[in-house]
Parts: C-alpha cells; sequence; structure tokens
C-alpha cells in the first residue's frame, strides 16, 4: 500500500503549494493551463482548490479570504491561476498575497493594442449558449453518437462525418463522443467481430461508407489488460485472442487502405484530437 | 438565408485575421484561452487553423510556412495562440510575422523563479496516458454513464457518485457524459415519466440514494422546442406537456429537498462544472 500522501512528501522532500483556479465561468481553460504549467515543475507537491464562477466582486472578496487562509497552511505562498475577464474582480483576485498568474491580464492589453479596439470584459461572451446552433450541434452529435455506437444500427451512417472501425474496446466510444462534445463531429462507431475478421474483408455495411471509415487499434498486451478487467480470465481476455483479433483489423485495415491511429499510449482527448488532423474534418 | 460570410464581413467593416492554434499536443488549452480572449474583440473576424501536435522542429517550421503564407491573405498580419512547452520549438513559432501569444514562454520563468526550480520542458507531461489509472477511471466513468444512462438499469446505483434527475430531454445525458470525461465522475441519470410524475413523489428506485440526487430542470417553452425537434407537434413536444412536467418535477425535487440546477441557458460544460461545485464532489 502506498504511504500517505503528507509522508510520502516530506520523505521527497516536496515543498507543498496551495493552487487555486479561479475564473468567472467554468474554469476549465485555468485548469487545462494551470496543470500543463504546473506538470513541468516536479519538486513541488500541490494541493488544487477549484474556483469557478467568481463572476461577482462578493464572490472574488470570498475567494480572497479562502487564498488568504490556504497561505497560513502550505509550505509557501500560494499559487492563482486567474481566468478571469472583468477587470475589477481581476483586482481584487491579484490582492491575495499568493503568486498570481492572471492568464487573461497577462494577454488583453497587447492583443487590444494589436487589433486596434477594446476588451468588452463581458463575461463569459466565449462561452457556448445551449440555445446556440453550436451547441444544440453538440448535443445532437452526442445523441448521435449514443444512438450509433457499438454497432448498434448502421443505418444512419449516411449522416456521419466519421465511422470509427476497431475490435471491441480499442477506444471508439469515448472517442466518438468526445468527438461529439468537443468538436460536434457526428461519429459513429463500427466493432469488428470475430466473424467480420474471419471473413477478411470489409463488413458489407461499412462498404459504402469507406471514405468516411478511421482505423483504430491497440497493442495486444494493452488490449488484454483492458478486456482483463472487464472479463478476467475469459477467452475474450486472453493474450491470444487479442493478438489475433488485432492482427486481422490490421489487414483488414490495410486491404481497405484505411487510415490507422494506434491508440495504445494515447488518451481519449488525444486520440480525438488526431483523427480530427488526421481526417481533415472541420470542427462544427 | 444569411449573406455569405465574406459580404457580411465586408458590410460590418471587419478586420480578417488568421488565427493559428499552435500546441504540441492536444490544442484544447489554445483553443480554449484563444477563444476566451478573442470574443472580447467584436471588430475583428478570425479564420481559425488549428495545428496541434508540432512537437518536432520540422512540423515547427513546416507550421511557420503555412502562417507566413496565409500572411499574405487576411486584412492584418495573423494572431498565433501558442502553447509550446519546448523553448526551440517555441522559437521556430515566434520567428513568423504573425502576433505571437507564447502562453507557456510567458508563464514558465516567472513560475520557475516562484517555485525555485528549473522547468522540464517534457512535451505532453499533463496529458493523460491511457495506462494511468486516472485515464482509465475517466473511461471506466464513460462506460458507467452509458449503462447507467436514461433509467435503462438503476441496480448499480450503489456505485453512482450522483445520479441526474430530471424531465426527458433536459440535458442529463451530455451531463454526465461530460461529469465523466472531464473528472471521472460516476454518473448515473433517472428520467421521471409520467407515470413518475402523476405518482407525485420520489420513484421507489431512487429513495435509496437520495443523498445522490440532482435535479435538472429547464424552462417549459425551451423544453417544447427541443422536443419539437425531436418529434414535431407530438404530444410529447407540446407546450401543455412541458409545462405540466417541469412543474411536477419541481413538486418532486423540492419535496424530496433534492438540490435543483436550471439548465436553460447553460451550456454542458457549464451544467457539469456547476454540478461539481455544488454538489462538492472531487474530480478524480
Amino acid at each position: 500500500m502506498a504511504p500517505p500522501t503528507a509522508a510520502r512528501e516530506a520523505k521527497l522532500n516536496l515543498t507543498k503549494r496551495y493552487v487555486f483556479f479561479v475564473s468567472d465561468s467554468t474554469g476549465l481553460t485555468a485548469e487545462g493551463l494551470g496543470s500543463a504549467l504546473l506538470a513541468q515543475f516536479s519538486k513541488t507537491a500541490t494541493e488544487k482548490v477549484f474556483m469557478p464562477y467568481t463572476d461577482t466582486a462578493e464572490k472574488a472578496r470570498k475567494a480572497l479570504l479562502r487564498i488568504r487562509s490556504a497561505a497560513q497552511l502550505g509550505d509557501a505562498r500560494p499559487l492563482i491561476i486567474a481566468t478571469i475577464l472583468d477587470p475589477a474582480i481581476r483586482q481584487i483576485i491579484c490582492r491575495s498575497d499568493g503568486y498570481v498568474i492572471d492568464v487573461f491580464g497577462s494577454f488583453l492589453d497587447g492583443l487590444a493594442a494589436e487589433l486596434g479596439e477594446q476588451a468588452s470584459a463581458q463575461v463569459g461572451r466565449s462561452h457556448i449558449n445551449p440555445a446556440d446552433a453550436k451547441a444544440q450541434r453538440r448535443i445532437d452529435a452526442v445523441n448521435f453518437a449514443l444512438a450509433n455506437d457499438d454497432g448498434i444500427q448502421t443505418r444512419h451512417y449516411d449522416q456521419a462525418d466519421i465511422i470509427l472501425v476497431g475490435v471491441s474496446r480499442s477506444a471508439k466510444t469515448p472517442s466518438c463522443l468526445y468527438l461529439a462534445m468537443q468538436f460536434g463531429i457526428f461519429a459513429a462507431n463500427y466493432p469488428l467481430t470475430d466473424e467480420d475478421l474471419e471473413r477478411g474483408t470489409l463488413p458489407a455495411a461499412l462498404r459504402p461508407f469507406v471514405d468516411k471509415l478511421f482505423a483504430l487499434t491497440i497493442a495486444p498486451t494493452r488490449l488484454a489488460e483492458i478486456r482483463h478487467e472487464r472479463r478476467a480470465g475469459s477467452q475474450y481476455a486472453s493474450p491470444k485472442q487479442c493478438t489475433w483479433e488485432v492482427r486481422e483489423a490490421a489487414l483488414i485495415a490495410q486491404q481497405a487502405n484505411l487510415p490507422v491511429l494506434e491508440t495504445t499510449n494515447l488518451s481519449v482527448e488525444e486520440i480525438a484530437t488526431r483523427i480530427l488532423l488526421h481526417s481533415k474534418l472541420e470542427r462544427r
């Protein structure tokens, strides 16, 4: 068993810092940026606190109090990653004694000068309203992904932007959902069954849509691990079966001249963005 | 019909700028940040170009050529939003004649000084590897959301972190998936049926899990619009039916003392982050 966090940190001589992600909206941009930056520093242990929707002066003052009291607890002053558009709210957060990364503030003035216009400082203008066509498109895309998951039905493939093809548990479903949610892409997926693999050619249902097909592959050892979690000790999870399936699927993809993505060491975000890049699909 | 983009832009006297999102990884952070910044400027029309996985000097030089040739096409020099960790690759991009927002470069030196250690400049250290427990948890969470969507089954509710409750088409499914994918939360959802609403009390399947329930509500007019898209002119989509369902669902939520989120003007990201905030669930 792993030792408790505090003990482990002390052993590694890590400095503990509180990190506050303060945003006037969802905070996802602050989290993405802050995590990328902090991952570069291995001697710092972080305790993350998320403060989304800090969009009024009152909430900002509350956040400030919380940051100040955390300053007592860490080994060093807290870090604050702030994505706040309203300058008045931003200033309140900047009054903390922490180290503030003022994300928007760092770029808005320069950008305003470059573009020759003032920033409007309206909160959430960048965010999606479900009433928008774009947001509705994403919801429609998620519904499409759900309805056309796992080869449940193939009759809507004419409406698909892309159809992912691969063996069971090769990350097709989460990739389709991510493509739908993040990019508004209509993505269906088709799992190659043993029958398909034995036949050794592209299944008939897929043939009319060969231009939309995109194959996902995975290392057989990793596939066996994933399947083992699902059905331990089964034929389905055996290294032999996994090796055979992956090999036969690769032959079918090669024969049909499909683009192939190797997903073994990729996260779902990475798979989705690579598919988008390679297939030259437009974000919706 | 809307006029073609070029004509509309000319009419509004918009300046057209190319915006390049150049990243050594997925580019999602660059996109989130860049979109938030650009949404502040209404007189600029943008043509967005995404260049994820620019992770070698060679790819950076290719990107540079593309940026330089786009410089001829816009009304003003291009903007470049760069999230690149390797300083050598970053420098190549910075050689363009565009206006560069060097996101990581702007903060890494200051952060290194504050933390008293050098940045390791390893690409993608912030990203999730499917071999990680965390990434696997997200995939498991997506599978959980799919298996426990729309009240398909209720026998795994003991494993749920949260159970969203609401009428049909109140954004439960995309919210569950987003909670799963972005935060690793095990989210199930239960649609209140006419029978449930007529009975007027919390359905029996939900009662043991009252602490996990979270109600979503929506304006009846908006619900009718959404349902109309799905089944135009049906009883299901009628304003009368929608008004009745929303009202009865609100009474059940009130009686059971459930937290309620009004989703009418919220995006899926906003719904998910607000649920996380209000329910005090931990990110996994």
